[in-house]
This record gives C-alpha cells, sequence and structure tokens, in this order.
C-alpha cells in the first residue's frame, strides 16, 4: 500500500485564479478520499472546449480560484470508505457526468444522466460533505465537474470513474473520457447510420469529427462534412468525410443544398456546433421518412429551436444526446476496447503534446483553433 | 364475372357542389378502372374530420364538385390492367394515401410516405389520366385523396387499397382506414411505451382515443388524457384513460402540471390536437433521458414550434408519424386482425349510424362534436 494513503498529498496543480487568466502551477494540498471517492494520481490530460468556456467565464456565474480539467486517464492512488469497484493501482478515465447505478436514469437502459452524478457546472465542491479537497496553505481551491484533472492527483466520486483494460496507453485513451466519446456515441448510439447510409456532419472539431469516425465505422457510404471553416475539410477526411459543405459558399439554406446533393435529404445528421442555426440546418436538411437528426452541441442559454411542425410530421425525428448516450463505468471501458482493437482510430486526433508545466500553451491552441487534442503530460 | 365490368355504372354518390353546404345525393357516372385502378364497392364509409375541413375549404384551394370520403370499407367490383393483387369480390379498405411498393419509401421499413401516392388533397383527378372517373351527364366530378367514398362505386388506385379478411364486418372495420390506425400506431409503431410506462395523450377526439387504445394494449399503467373539453374524459376511461388533465383547470403550463403528476415527466406523449401549443406541451412534458413525443395532428401552416434546444439535448426525443407510420397495403391487415382477435376493440369508436340518403346527418353531429364515428350504411 503506497505511504501516501490517508494523508494528505502535496502537489503540482495548474491553478486558474481569474477568469480568462492563464493557469498558475502551484503547490496544492490533495485531501484524501472520503466515502465513495478516490484518489488518482493523474498520468496524462487534454483540454476540451468546456474547460475554456468555463475558464473564461463569459456565460456563467464565475467560479474562483478553480482548477479545470476533465479529459484525462489516471492511475487509482487510494480509494474512500465504501469503493468496493476500483483499487490502488486500477486504471481509469475520470468522467465530467457519472453513474450511480441507482437511479431511475441508471437504471434505465436508454438513459444516461444520472440524477445524482449529472454534469454540475456551477458546483466546485464534493458531494459527500460540499467541501473542495484542494487547498493552498488551507484556502479552498474549487473543483470542476468533479474531475479537476489538471493536478497531479485529484479525488473524484466512484461513481465518475471508468475502469479501463490496463494494457491501454493512457496518453492516448485519455481523449475518450469526454469529446470524442460524445461524438462517436452520437453517431453510433443515437444517430445508428445503417452500413451504406448518408450521414451529414455539422461542426468539423474533435466532436463533430468523431461523429463522422462514427459513420466511417458504421459503414456510412457518403459523410458530408459542414463547416464555415473550409480549412478543416481537409483533415476531415482522415475521419471519413467525402464530401464538404460550406454554408457561406451559398446564397440558400444549407439544408437546401445538402437536400439537393442527396436526392432529398441524409440519412442521418449529426449536429456538433451548438449554434442554433446549424441545429435547425442539421434536423431540417434529413430525408423525411426516415431522416434522424441529433443534436449534440450546447446551445446559447437564449437559445430557441424553431421549424415547421410538418417537418415532424414528415417523419423525421429530432433527438439529442449527452455524452454520446455512453454510461460512464458501463460503457466506456468498451469504448476503449474499440480502440485496442483497432475499430476506433484515436492518434489522429492527438496534434500536439506539451508538458504538464506549459499547460497554458494548450489554451493556446485552442483559442487559435489550430488542431484537435493537445496531450498535457504529467510527468516531465 | 358480373355484367358492370368494363362498362359505366350509374350509382349514387353525396355531391359536394359548394364550400360548407350540404352534400346532395346525385346519380353518377362512374367509368371503368384505367391501368393499375379498381373500381369498389362501397358498403361502408365514416365521416372524418379530413373530409369536413376540406369540404369547409376554409384554409386551402377550393376544388368543386366533389365526392368527399376516405374512411370506409367496401368489395372489388373490377380491376383495370396490370391490376394482380386484387380480383372482384376482394374485402378492401381504402386508403387516403398509398404504398406503389417500388419508391424509395416503400423500400424503406421506417416510411410510410409513398412517393407516387403520398396524400395530396389538391389533386382532384386519377394519376393515370389525369381526369376524373366520375361525371354527371359528361361533366366531371372531382375526386378526393383518391378515394371519394361517399358513392356506391368509386375507384381508386390499386395502390391504395389494402386487402384484408373477407371474415371481418365491413362496417365495423372501416373505421381503421384512417383515423383510428392513425391514433393507434403512433402509439404502437412510433411512442412504443414499453409494458408499465406512462404515457400522455394530447386531445381526446377519435385519433386520441385511438392512441389511448394503443397505449392500454401496449400495457402502460398510467394513461394521462390531456383535453380542454372536460366532458370527454368520462368516454376516455373506455380507451384505457387512467387520469385526466384540463389545462383550463391550472394557471402554469401543461408540461408542468404533468411532469409534478409523474415525478419529472411521462414515459412517451402523443399529440393528436394539431394546435401548436399542445404541441409544444406533449415535447416538454416527457421524461428527460428518455422520453419520446409523437406529433399526429396536422398544425395550421403557418404554425411554428419552438423550444429550448437543451429539452433535446437532455435526451428527450421528437418524432412525428403519417397514417400510424402504417404501410397502407402492407400493414393495415394485421390491424385488422388484432380486432379480429379481440385486441383491439373498434365497436367503441362508433357512436352513430345513419343510411347514405342521410350523410348530411353525419356532419351535422361531427360539428356540434357529438360522438366519435358515425357509420354511413350505402344500402338503405
Amino acid at each position: 500500500m503506497s505511504s501516501t494513503v490517508g494523508q494528505v498529498i502535496r502537489c503540482r496543480a495548474a491553478v486558474a485564479w481569474e477568469a480568462g487568466k492563464p493557469l498558475v502551477m502551484e503547490e496544492v494540498e490533495v485531501a484524501p478520499p472520503q466515502a465513495n471517492e478516490v484518489r488518482v494520481k493523474i498520468l496524462f490530460t487534454s483540454l476540451c472546449h468546456t474547460d475554456v468556456y468555463f475558464w473564461e467565464a463569459k456565460g456563467q456565474n464565475p467560479l474562483f480560484p478553480r482548477i479545470y480539467g476533465h479529459e484525462a486517464g489516471g492511475i487509482v492512488e487510494s480509494v474512500g470508505e465504501g469503493v468496493t469497484d476500483l483499487k490502488p493501482g486500477d486504471h481509469v478515465l475520470p468522467v465530467f457526468t457519472g453513474e450511480c447505478k441507482e437511479c431511475a436514469h441508471c437504471k434505465s437502459e436508454e438513459s444516461n444522466m444520472c440524477d445524482l452524478l449529472r454534469i454540475n457546472t456551477d458546483r466546485g465542491v464534493m458531494l459527500n460533505d460540499g467541501k473542495s479537497r484542494f487547498s493552498i496553505n488551507g484556502k479552498p481551491i474549487y473543483h470542476f465537474v468533479g474531475t479537476s484533472t489538471f493536478s497531479e492527483y485529484t479525488v473524484i466520486h466512484v461513481g465518475c470513474l471508468a475502469k479501463i483494460n490496463p494494457l491501454a496507453p493512457l496518453d492516448k485513451v485519455c481523449v475518450l473520457s469526454c469529446g470524442i466519446s460524445t461524438g462517436l456515441g452520437a453517431t453510433l448510439n443515437v444517430a445508428k447510420p445503417a452500413k451504406g447510409s448518408t450521414v451529414a456532419v455539422f461542426g468539423l472539431g474533435a466532436v463533430g469529427l468523431a461523429a463522422a469516425e462514427g459513420a466511417r465505422i458504421a459503414g456510412a457510404s457518403r459523410i458530408i462534412g459542414v463547416d464555415l471553416n473550409s480549412s478543416r475539410f481537409e483533415e476531415a477526411k482522415k475521419f471519413g468525410a467525402t464530401e464538404f459543405v460550406n454554408p457561406k459558399d451559398y446564397n440558400k439554406p444549407v439544408q437546401e443544398v445538402i437536400a439537393e446533393m442527396t436526392n432529398g435529404g441524409v440519412d442521418r445528421s449529426v449536429e456538433c456546433t451548438g449554434h442554433i442555426d446549424a441545429m435547425i440546418s442539421a434536423f431540417e436538411c434529413v430525408h423525411d421518412g426516415w431522416g434522424v437528426a441529433v443534436l449534440v452541441g450546447v446551445p446559447h442559454k437564449d437559445a430557441v429551436f424553431k421549424t415547421h411542425p410538418m417537418n415532424l410530421l414528415n417523419e423525421r425525428t429530432l433527438k439529442g444526446t449527452f455524452f454520446g448516450n455512453y454510461k460512464p463505468r458501463s460503457d466506456l471501458p468498451s469504448v476503449v476496447e474499440k480502440y485496442m482493437s483497432k475499430e476506433l482510430e484515436v492518434e489522429k486526433f492527438i496534434t500536439h503534446t506539451v508538458p504538464f508545466s506549459e499547460i497554458n500553451k494548450a489554451f493556446e491552441y485552442m483559442l487559435r483553433g489550430e488542431g484537435l487534442r493537445c496531450i498535457i503530460r504529467m510527468e516531465e
């Protein structure tokens, strides 16, 4: 048993002291895990738009100082009371949402929106005692979505940890703990395109490309990438995209352009931008009779989805998904296995790597729209 | 072979000469069926809101004189060139939409929106030659949705006729050719409630009650009827409704009322009014994580469906259906069998019967909101 069990661990963490200001590498104290909690040594983490969105704090209540980070891979250091599913040494992916296995959602075959552990971006403390496990000289530092992986050690509710194959390389599969699984699952679990079908993907960032990857894996014959930035089209070919549409190139709605390209509409569409106009286009570009549109991107809080109800009555389906409908503990291990069996290609999502001390570079890449995923190595 | 084969038949028909004016019983000439057409002796027909809507001609191009009627049961009198699926003497239900069995929709397992024979309320003639088969002294009388069953004989495209079990009583199963199947199929084929689940049905007219009947057959444990007219609640119990909500009785949106009654929302909802506010409520009253809302009612042409996209992203599904997703020729015979096996109860939908000569009474019942279905007997 590690000598750190039951002790406060002092380690490095990248702390956000203020909205939009570079993270500062600090020595933090990480308290031992309490009931149903697990302390995890993070080995690799990556940066997702959601970290940047909440770090910028433009649209929500600011909560600082805070430790961001939620895409990661690590190894269990110690477990709190009542934790039986995990033990020290297990390899895990932290997830920003959880699976208590006891609520109506966890018991439903269809839902992954756990009542107890569903994402909560406003909460900066642990559920067990309403307090943070992080501090600097006794002053608490807030958690972020229950994961806070921009720290060498972090404390996470057991329901937010997926135990994975210990042979899986954590520097690769860490990206499966959020964005890639979100896009992949939106296609494979929700849109479910048949082999040979046509799929439109709106937004060719990491999530959209993962949705395209899902369509490729499902055997779609045409994968139409839609993005306002044509420079993304070349990269998208690696993810199976066969055609591209930039809505700026047309003086008619993009749903009409796609309907003309596909003899009435695509079989499936997946919306990964979160822009309301793209959501409406993604719905209206699916074929009547059987088309299914899946919304993934998170919209502005004042956005309103509008369409003529005949678009629905003509037998189109509109669905939303959260984390690709994957249940974190039950389903994520199988996504890792898809990578291990070479069905899912993860390397192509990883465009940058930096040591932990240079984590602010990862923010710069993302703010400049450069690359897809930047892996942050905790060991320098 | 009947002596009428190949001959013009003179018979009675109830002709609408003007919008909203009582039908007039006339002697009409019914031409023999052309290629892919069938001449049918109608034995029983019933009146559906769609007949009344187009007879009133308030919202669409008027097309008069016209013979309405599309819910009916009859017997094949003769068939035109190329018709191999039906022969004289076969019992059939005419359907306002068709199944050519050759287009992409007919070949899809999911769609029933046939490219060739999909409902067309503007067309008053037959597809084969663009002309009517009805006339009075040589002056053509328009068809309605390819069926025109308010006539002792009518000519119908073979793709709009379901061949049914000859033992099925046509005075009962005639109501399965439109509204009842629409509501029933919306629940059984599209909403697909699990046994023991909760279902809300908006609108307790014949279609909504058929949707409730579908929920009853599926084994739903709670069926919540929603209607602005509380007098419909007693009747609805016969169709399985267990609870009732009249939105007028509350000073908050009905979706909130239903969510409170059901610990967060119903598992499934079916909207059968066509009013846009009810459509939005029907969607927003389903449970997050797994709720499915199905739209059946046809909206006003200027209606706009509006909702916050988070309602979708929280894993709700919104679907529309047309004719309960039944393929007319392939699936309707099995609905008749559901009646024959006593799984589906049809008698309770039939509240009135009149002889053909009194067809205008059926219009009066419907305009007064009395009863559900009025059967019109062609033989006095």
